[in-house]
């Protein structure tokens, strides 16, 4: 192992690279990682000198309290290639206030951007050669951070573990999406933590999102929990609806996360001269707009898949098929975004950092 | 070390005992623990053979499902010293049943009672001498699972670790319990995962819980997320309310955990003959009680604190002060409950299991 530390981050590479065992080709989404991991442990009321080493396990002790009351954040961000070996990364510091809204709301202690946004940058150029060139290759990157102090006793840690690790992947092509309408299940409530990207919120989806697998749906479109009439969320994402020529999605609120995905998506779709109204779409409004062919498309907006469409949705056990359109909306707006990530557009935003 | 297993459990015993080393009279809660913990993984669809070692931190991936998305849960319960030797068990299969919810609440694999039951007799019965004689002392236990396969995709994980670890705990007393009556925040939603013990749902209750002790209160009594209009839960425990000579309390729903300590409290008022109303109590209805005076006892109930009195509560910024009374039916309750536990009163319920 060679040692290459900065003043800040301490470096301790890998003695050889596992990138040729890689079939860049066939990967499986969040599965491979890179070779090195980025740590930074809080303790004694202070960020410690964050480290780069050798992706590997770690020891950690039984009593964690993410074990026990999953005080635990993350985010997820990608890298692109542009020319020349350049790395890209889109708008990080949207994820760097997202992170430390979340560990407010989950009572950890914020995390300097000289650690998640310098650190980003300093693994990122070690890994530059597993950021692969092409539409759709990425590197997704997946900021955590973990409560590690001891103790069977419900209340916060003062010990924390920020991470970053690396995890190469192709686009994310999820199939035909349907969806089913919450009826019962739900994301996120009134005074929760629906809007922290906390640990916690994603476990809870897995049963209500293993029903929907079962009856032929691929994901479940929140509603919320209190009514269960307005539309929210689409799985992990957010969610749009565009009924003639304007799209709708729901204002973010304590139950909605700030998706970076939506707010771009909004930004661009306004450039474009696309009518967009940001308010909450009532189950009613939909069916409605279903029945009388107004409803155009469906689709999530997130990091991972960018833009996921959506062919049709069921609601107390009728099934709505969309109509099959051209000049999909959601896929003029899918192309202009990913053209800015990877840099063969211009980013008239100024959304791209480079790393 | 040496193997003592039997045919189901493997066990490998700590060279050394660290039970000199712990003042028993001087214990914080939770952080003490004893010489071994039972370890048992899923993998492949199938429980693998338990195995009881010397209590240690251990090695896992930093992608674990676990850290990303929560998938966690746990019980608390406790042992208790009786004569001869003695170590009893209160009610450990409503504990098993309340697991095996929680673990299907969160898409993970329910655990047989051969390992839940059998593991932790088989554990207490090394632990023994951690179970202090005396009124107050208990060995706290703590099963627990968490999601150890790796892979940061929102998806079930397929691999597990269920482990029981113990810790020696005193009378648990927290001083004079003042509460806030929650306006904003929420622990629990209809179609959500409060009537799990999952992990996410302590950690959200840290942030609320840090403003409320700011503002002078040890805890938050939790209302409906939807309304804020009834009384659900007081911090991590049931809640009860005395109004004149009824003690009332809400029913177990999906948003209010089904607690051991609440269900027995309500069949031993009912043997002492008082009357019990399982009904939501209004918040409107405790500040008219408290105004009228009829209103005299308000306490929480859970494994930690058996009972815990609360002396005060806050709504929209009125504080309201009990009645300092005599013949608390909450004292009543705990010492008729504690005797039983410690095998100092008939056990008429057939409540309490030997180890
Ligand atoms: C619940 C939820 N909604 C929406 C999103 C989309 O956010 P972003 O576009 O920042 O990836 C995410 C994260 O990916 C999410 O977890
Ligand atoms: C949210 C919540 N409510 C109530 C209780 C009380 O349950 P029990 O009496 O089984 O300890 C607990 C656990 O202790 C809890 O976590």
């Amino acid at each position: 192992m060679s040692l290459n530390s900065t003043n800040e981050i301490d470096i301790v590479k890998a003695i050889s690279s596992k990138i040729n065992d890689v079939d860049f080709e066939n990967l499986s989404f969040g599965s491979t990682f890179t070779d090195h991991m980025l740590v930074c442990d809080f303790k004694e009321g202070h960020w410690q000198k964050p480290i780069i080493k050798p992706y590997e396990p770690f020891m950690i002790d039984p009593s964690a309290k993410v074990f026990h009351y999953g005080q635990a954040i993350f985010e997820g961000m990608k890298a692109y290639k542009g020319e020349n070996n350049s790395v890209w990364l889109f708008r990080p510091e949207e994820n760097l206030i997202r992170f430390n809204k979340s560990a407010v709301r989950m009572a950890m202690p914020e995390v300097p951007g000289s650690i998640f946004i310098d650190g980003l940058k300093t693994i990122l150029d070690i890994e530059r050669d597993w950021v692969k060139k092409g539409l759709g290759n990425t590197l997704y990157i997946r900021p955590f951070m973990i409560a590690v102090g001891s103790g069977v006793i419900a209340q916060p840690s003062t010990q924390y573990r920020f991470m970053i690790i690396l995890s190469p992947a192709k686009s994310y092509y999820s199939g035909e999406v349907k969806v089913i309408i919450a009826e019962h299940y739900s994301r996120a409530a009134n005074g929760g933590i629906g809007a922290a990207k906390a640990a916690g919120n994603y476990s809870a989806q897995f049963y209500p999102q293993k029903l929907a697998q079962e009856k032929g749906f691929q994901q479940i479109i929140w509603t919320d929990d209190a009514t269960h009439t307005k539309l929210e969320e689409a799985g992990t994402m957010n969610v749009f609806f565009r009924i003639n020529d304007t799209l709708y999605t729901a204002p973010t609120s304590e139950r909605i996360l700030d998706g970076v995905t939506r707010k771009s998506l909004i930004d661009l779709a306004k450039r474009e001269g696309i009518n967009v109204d940001v308010r909450s779409v009532l189950v009613d409004e939909l069916i409605a707009a279903a029945k009388d062919g107004s409803l155009k498309e469906i689709f999530g907006a997130g990091t991972a898949a960018v833009v996921s469409p959506i062919v049709g949705f069921q609601y107390q056990g009728t099934y709505y098929e969309l109509p099959k359109i051209e000049n999909s909306i959601a896929m003029q707006l899918k192309d202009k975004l990913t053209k800015i990530q990877y840099k063969l557009a211009e980013d008239t935003f100024g959304w791209t950092v480079e790393v």
